[in-house]
């Protein structure tokens, strides 16, 4: 029980970038409001590498009849910022200073559920770059993205 | 009242992209469903140029305390998608090929009402490419797109 | 005739970005090797927006007959980098962290002279984002770009 | 000596991309003139990934005394869009739709030979995606490209 008591900011402040992901994955600390808004799911990882996962529903859908490209990019931005994330040491920070999304298939409710998979390809002191790939059900690739983000202390 | 009535595909096929638009923004077309789901309003525009607006809140959030990366997004992949849509001729159709996106400022709920503004830079035949531009309720720029838009008939 | 004689390293730290950039342009600082190298010409500019022009000759071309887009890009990179280099305080430098280019028209020795116009979009303490657009000799726009740099002291 | 024979137009309409890219490099036909301006060397590749080399030179260079981020723009686009260019069946063209850049790491001459690296990472009907890698002679990552490209018959 007392695994899914919430952990304090000063916890928070003394763990590293993984440590705080997973203490998310495991309920110590509550799920990024956006994760619940859209229905994201099976948030997972390790250290430089975050996976997340969510099942297309209608009101995922552009006017076009497929699933919006910005819930595509959440996707993807989710696991590639948070494969940053991942790699940080206690009293690091990250922000995301770009997202470039290559959508290259369509995706519906029959596409099954989709797994953004995330990779840190390189890290500095002041900045990383990570992509992240979207899959569908079928393992085919739906979408495919890199993110540039700045580390500070 | 006859105004409020639902148009049928047959009718659809027959309007401009920027009519198509409009009886969205009238009421005559449903919304699209992503725009519901996040709390998009004010869609409106003109030829080559559409905007759409959100007033932040915390269900839109990142676990770093400001609005997901994925909602600027999608507010910007909107404004861009939809102004090449409003370029198109009765029984042409687009999809877009990517996004860039470039994150300039962090937004949260005191940020005021955000409003992304999207116009076409190049039209060709086959191709067109948008660019986004997302304000706070300061006028403030907090992101930045482009995208890129395959025509086909 | 003083003024030809070229600047020295004490002299270009207490310049402003500005000032070494029309320094360059008046032949007092020695001009970019690459842009000797490609043959780029007439580099000018104000604060906040630089332009550089290049006459296409077969010796830029790709192997389907058209200029290479990494010569394109160049010229893209050159406006907008530079552009950011012309916001910048005595002691302040820049690197550019991303070039986005868009294809839009293939450009060929007869398409006159180009000419890239870079333009600050926003500037931050510790960013800039700029972009740049590819005219040809007709006026047509050839290419456009985004580009984030980060400025440091 | 057959073998050095350049190839005629009416030859080069029935290879495939790839027997076209090696006829380029066994020298039955002509080098891309920008690799010859620039001097690229060791083109090279198989179906979905080509790879070209430079050695770092002082006319390269930009102003602030690295190789111009133009020039490793242009060597990862030629590694990008060759490797499309690799998978095309004779009769089939194809045109750089962007190029996104990362540079991660500077390039000078003491970086020994830079190595660009491109890998298709989807190939549809009618558009490809590639990505490339800059490498340096030390073997690091100095810079990161995405490609999407447009295929016609």
């Amino acid at each position: 029980m007392t695994q899914t008591q919430p952990l304090d900011l000063d916890a928070l402040a003394t763990m590293s970038g993984l440590d705080q992901l997973m203490a998310m994955r495991d309920g110590l600390l509550p799920p990024a409001p956006i994760a619940e808004t859209l229905g994201m799911v099976n948030f997972d990882g390790e250290h430089g590498s975050i996976s997340v996962e969510l099942d297309p529903e209608l009101r995922h859908y552009n006017p076009l009849g497929t699933v919006h490209g910005g819930v595509i990019s959440t996707l993807l931005d989710t696991a590639a910022g948070c494969s940053v994330h991942s790699t940080l040491a206690a009293g690091e920070g990250y922000t995301s200073l770009d997202l470039t999304v290559k959508f290259l298939r369509p995706a519906t409710v029959d596409s099954g559920r989709l797994r953004a998979v995330g990779t840190v390809i390189q890290r500095g002191r002041r900045t990383a770059l990570a992509e992240a790939q979207l899959f569908d059900g079928a393992g085919k690739l739906v979408a495919h993205a890199t993110s540039s983000c700045m580390i500070f202390s």
